[in-house]
């Protein structure tokens, strides 16, 4: 794993690189995610309930992966290999390193169904990666915003990663100081802010079996819309904040949009027939990330008559409470 | 005025329109506002304390108008006429009638600034016509809701009129059924929700001397618009309601807008060139509507120099409180 920072390995005494003891151990429990909420593409975010735990050990040599779960038998170079990349990333941050790491990763978080899994896996790898330097030396535990800008590094956008940092309900935006739309890399500041969710607030998530990529959908947006679509999302993105916090009353027009929904709804045709009939039903449902899985949101407990419905379309209903942010045990 | 509404006043039996009787006297006090507070197009709005008068007043017959202040030159089918047909609305809505009207308008709010002064004299008409009903039976004087709707039915668009009526910070939005985009009239929904300003917030607003066309600077607006735009947008108006009860620090990233302040820039270089000079300055400077004036919105003094300055330029420089909502008194 030296391959990935060796100018910080170098011994002609620029280094500040601490080298930590082997036996430390923390284990990072990191939720899932839901981005977008509807009008809220690429910025607004809910950390879910559903655990992903990475535990990791410094040891003296080498690096092992154990993988449970969810992508158990994925190739290693997957989402396990992504893991790793975080947890060597959030040492590098913290300016310290290890001669050798046990990774285990004990995985919940469907893959490939938009509720943020990569998102979560970096954001894990991350906290853990930051934690064992803490555990070396409580001054390098960082800080949230620095993790929402390294996990965000990973993304390219820090709508789930910075939900699943803060916990509850996040609107990120991403600052390219000229605001230029070009920029890339170093140059993209990510930010987050964290909102407290409206205390009767409550997910529910449709999972279907079939999974999505995200790369694929994004290809189905255009490259322009109209400006009356783009003032609509505004408008509605706004209205998104007061009512997830304090209006729950008006979901439905808050979680309206027209930038991506409407765009991907052919190749989600499952996904769509159950967001139309939540919404019928007064339910305020939206394509989760990318898709496939339909978050809903509402007050209310979710009809029994829809999950059994749900359910025999071959879709998982889960209820997973409003989660705090990536916890360090 | 008869002809307003003429099938309300026939004798044939079906008429519940009631007449009111000479003598009672309201008077409306309506505030400014100013709409978009950058990426919240034609959505978000803030009122603001210029106050125009409305004061009307039950006669036998006929009906007189006297403008003094702002405006009192105009041609009288200008925004005179415009106070006089929401008065009839107002009672109209109200399901009563006067034989005779007398209206004096005692206008602060400058004209084609972008202050919302259309709004406003729409919002004051209508708050004068349920204020005359409600004098004559309390059970007739309407709800806030009623008037934002009346009120953006005239203005084709919620933002500045529901700042007027319901004061402070507003979200509005509108609501077309079948969120078909060509739907018109009576289809549309126009609603807003009140958000309270952060306590330390304080608006200035820089005004040129020269007048803007609404009309004008809505055709700079491109039909299409880039979908990292869009997104830009949606993200922005999201943080901006944050920012603007929560979190002024955030100001400045909360009130960027990539939708219409930069293809209406070429239209008002006095006021871009005072937007870049205050955000330069740390001031979260936005045009106020379609402009030409400008809105800057922060927590501390607005700065003597800058003040001075501007001044130079030939604008005036306000410091309105953030109002309340239209008052009948």
């Amino acid at each position: 794993m030296n391959s990935s920072w060796p100018e910080l390995n170098q011994s002609d005494g620029q280094v500040k690189t601490r080298t930590l003891p082997p036996g430390i151990t923390v284990t990072a429990r990191v939720p899932a995610s839901s981005a977008n909420l509807g009008p809220g593409f690429d910025s607004l975010g809910i950390a879910l309930g559903l655990y992903d735990e990475i535990v990791v050990t410094t040891t003296d040599s080498g690096l092992t992966v154990r993988v449970e779960g969810e992508g158990a038998d994925d190739v290693p170079w997957g989402p396990s290999h992504l893991v790793v990349r975080a947890v060597e990333r959030g040492l590098e941050s913290a300016g310290v390193w290890s001669d050798g790491l046990d990774v285990v990763c004990r995985n919940v978080i469907p893959h490939s169904r938009g509720l943020g899994s990569s998102a979560s896996a970096v954001v894990g790898g991350l906290a853990a990666g930051r934690g064992l330097a803490a555990r070396f030396d409580s001054a390098l535990s960082g800080t949230d915003a620095e993790l929402v800008q390294l996990a965000s590094e990973f993304e390219g956008h820090p709508d789930n990663a910075a939900a699943s940092v803060l916990g509850g309900i996040v609107v990120s935006w991403t600052d390219t100081g000229d605001l230029d739309a070009e920029a890339t890399g170093p140059v993209r500041e990510y930010r987050a802010v964290r909102l407290e969710p409206h205390p009767a607030l409550r997910a529910t998530v449709l999972i279907p079996q079939e999974r999505s990529s995200t790369a694929h959908t994004r290809g189905l947006l255009p490259e322009l819309v109209p400006h009356g679509d783009a003032a609509f999302n505004a408008s509605r993105a706004a209205l998104a904040v007061v009512a997830l916090t304090q209006r729950p009353d008006l979901l439905i027009p808050a979680t309206a949009d027209r930038l991506h929904q409407g765009y991907r709804a052919s190749a989600l045709p499952l996904t769509t027939t159950w967001i139309e009939r939540l919404r019928s039903a007064g339910i305020a449902a939206t394509v989760s990330g990318a898709g496939p899985t339909v978050l809903a949101l509402s007050t209310g407990d979710f009809p029994a008559e829809l999950r059994k419905l749900a359910e025999a379309d071959g879709l998982r209903v889960l209820e997973p409470e409003i989660s705090a942010g990536v916890q360090v045990l």
